[in-house]
């Protein structure tokens, strides 16, 4: 059994639709991860000692999701050097604008890597970490390089779908 | 020396000529307040600890000002159950827009009194005090009839000059 | 029977929906509440004698919900030394950023202690009146802390529930 | 002495540079025009008064400027039903579109007609009074028809300019 | 039959649904009207002929609903002195906000009283109609009053059902 | 001396200190252009009566610069079926944006090419302008490919500076 | 079989039912064109290999969907000097004003001529790339007429029928 | 000489002010770097060459900074599967909303890393790069920690001094 190098975190399980997102990708690449439910307003002390404690416990990237005023991704870089990628969620009436705002928006001297608001950003947060692992892990860079190339294929393929719809009308 | 029962915090010393409105409004109300700098970033174990031990210390409200992904106040309302006061700062490109959303779209057990973004709203967040200790106090409570009424006069007052201007012309 | 001493008024009935959150809460913590439909605009003097006479009549914090032009929260604000608390609701096509601004960015001399757009604030908004209620009642202060470390424990229990489901697969 | 039938009245008298905009355009229609700082939450009864006395006073069209949370518009449209004219103005660091989404949003049944923020609105909210006005005075309608045609005139003589300008380069 | 004195125009018959409020309004006070769908963009020629001649043909007030950079207010405020209202209509991917802005930013000179977005708008049209046509229009006028005051009593039936509605639980 | 195939209109001559980035992009290019002031609001017959005389006139492509409530574009574009392109100007408080959206919005049926807000986006109507042209005269597409050559180039030069300023540090 | 010379990109194949539109138009006209799925980002080297060579390929115009950052237009026009045309697609959380953004704010030297969000910016990003074509295509500037035309007629009929409408109720 | 590991690209020279910011974070960290201008659109192919050969060439992480429709830290993304961090620049109009939403919202496979608008992002996203480079080079690690300790002290710092001047006052 691996060890964990990537955490994933989120402020509620009414999160986990979008986060798993995320997860997928890091099993897809091959990469141990946890994901735990913690709250920034909630369990404080709790996001704090996880953060502090993250990179002793050996995980090398944090991915924070909230939504709102999503102060999670924050609060986790306030006590960390690790790097941390916010995704922003659309979970109130304001569509999302509210968490990319609060999640961005850093002050300088607590950088937060901030993804696209919902499952783009949660899948795009899982490739960020694996660029990120892939500087010092071979492995993971191959499987990066194979995933562009897998993707473009797929873009192709979809090009070619349509050319032959489009001759058959 | 009177303790003091309200406590301001703000996020950055540039902060402090917004923030210092709320503090002459305090004054005015001879509200004993404390005002200090503490990053909900940058020392995210002296705000918890500040927060948590405030009301053990004898304090009854928080002001809280920041701007940008303003989480200061949040990090301050997750650890208390004292009323914690928000003040949004125009403080990045976004103009506020940014800080106002940060701090007002808390998720639900942890309110956050939002006011109007910058000096406005700094000002309002000591009358708001005012009116929480107003409820135990009956001193602050008249100081704060005896204000709405000076405000009253002060517009009408400012209508007398205007009517007067007219004449003239 | 005891007397109420939070006041809830919502501009329209539809807003019944979201204000009952705020109803909940409260009854949840014991505390006395009335609930009221009141306009801003469409009875602008029973808003005014209600919040004229409100403290008079026993009342401690005053909530107001209102969508689009929110303007029930200022009216009533201008009419009384009491706190009140502001609940934009999403109630045109502009989701709530019209009754968010219209509530929030009241002038100086008069503030309204705003919360989020729509249900996390109903809930929040009574959070916020039972931690200034709190402020000289030690039994709602006690409430609050035990409601704070039930909110802490269910987070931790959903981190339990998704810990278990993770296993599984 | 021709009595008033227009009413001018602002939030403020920092508003008064851009609602001088107003009167001088009513002014220049020879519409004769009261001019007056009243608060919607300062002086709510003196609104409310001035508002509902409006009609009787002679008054025909109310035009009300004001900023941030501007209620005033609505504050004196729920205590009438002459038509209220709303201009809002930029005086927060978000630009007046918080004033205009306060003023413009009114829920059904107590209209407000919104006219553009700041200067330009000053002046339309004139014009547009001078059109009510118009439909019952043969000599306001005919002012506006010439004004009309002096605006195109104008805009003519900028386009000539223009031309011989380009001519001489 | 009695010649009409308001008219409605929209820029598309997908309007109709929400326009249709404004109609009804207009009905229930007993002010003929006509409703008519011409569009600033591909009927512009119509557009001006109709506004150029309504005031001619005996139209007193002018509402305009049109959606996305819904010009069709301004076109007409272009061509007539007689007042125009218009109401934005949340009709694209914008939600609403892009026709308020190309409604209510007229430029100094040519105002269009701009209402809120969509039905709430509609129906405001309608009574801002009514309070122009009640300055010269006793009878509409009075209907005005009434209908301020039923609304008024309406909104306290709502409170009252309320109340019997929470005495019961 | 040529006929001039492009138009340039804008709504103010205060317009005209964005609109000259056009006019001189037109200029190296050696396009022959008139440039004129006229308004949607208040010279409507005569935007209309210049843009359905466009095309037999000899224009080619109509740039349309405004602000605000931005119709010019649109309102030449109601009007013949030359290609139109609009540049939105910020020239109110809300910095473009109410442009913008006035600009771009149009409804299915009548296009407006619409460009960046500001100076960026006058500089590119003329460029759009000379591309449309540059589709059946080969001069201009060849001064087109050069143009990007010179812009590649610059951009070059400009890192070489940069290079060469880094090294001196 | 005659040479396509409009080509339609987007950046993925869930555009394809607004880009449909885009088609359909063009067919109406008669306008040979293509239609691809490709992408900035997957995709790259293949959108700036299309753009290089399509001006070589007798391509006219490019019309380029895309949604979020929406950056396939801005990359197409890059590598040409043929006019390119931005739709910009609501396919995220932030309902198009993400794709507006990215796709009309283009720096000075690379026009994107941006047409509104979703299926109205298709069609008319279809009929621009037809007035663009019918300035040296007589045909086409003749089906443009026809269009326009047609365009009005149906508007007519439409107030037709909501007239029959009216004269039944 | 050290061979540079971070790499800032910037769209154009009058970013320079802003990105300037990045290198003196990346200096003090000792952090080996190059600067250099080039755009999206106006260097393409220099653009794809770059991100394309930047893994080869050593680089470890790409810092891009762009304003408008800020496309460049996308085109590296689309090039290259080294971590890209994305600097939206404030450089039209729009204050930076647009740059922000350009960057951030990119789409499921391409993650660009984005920061904050502006100079505190452009200093958080060589911090960024460090948390990065700091995963497996414990001397940048040893220095973050120092780094963030400052900060703290800094923090507490201006504290003190502001209870000093409290204190004489």
């Amino acid at each position: 059994m691996t060890k964990e190098i990537v955490s994933i975190v989120m402020g509620s399980d009414s999160d986990l639709d979008v986060m798993q997102e995320c997860a997928s990708v890091l099993k897809e690449f091959g990469i141990p991860f946890s994901m735990q439910v913690m709250s920034a307003h909630r369990t404080p002390e709790l996001v704090a000692e996880f953060a502090a404690s993250a990179a002793a416990n050996g995980i090398k990237v944090i991915i924070a999701g909230a939504g709102g005023a999503a102060h999670l991704a924050g609060a986790v870089a306030a006590n960390t050097v690790l790097p941390v990628i916010g995704v922003p969620l659309a979970a109130t009436d304001l569509n999302g604008m509210d968490a990319l705002l609060a999640t961005v928006q850093m002050p300088a001297g607590i950088p937060v890597a901030t993804v696209a608001v919902g499952k783009p950003g949660a899948r795009n947060a899982a490739l960020l970490a694996a660029q990120i692992l892939g500087l010092s892990d071979a492995g993971v860079a191959g499987k990066l390089g194979a995933y562009k190339k897998k993707m473009a294929e797929a873009c192709r393929e979809k090009n070619q779908k349509l050319q032959n719809k489009l001759k058959e009308t």
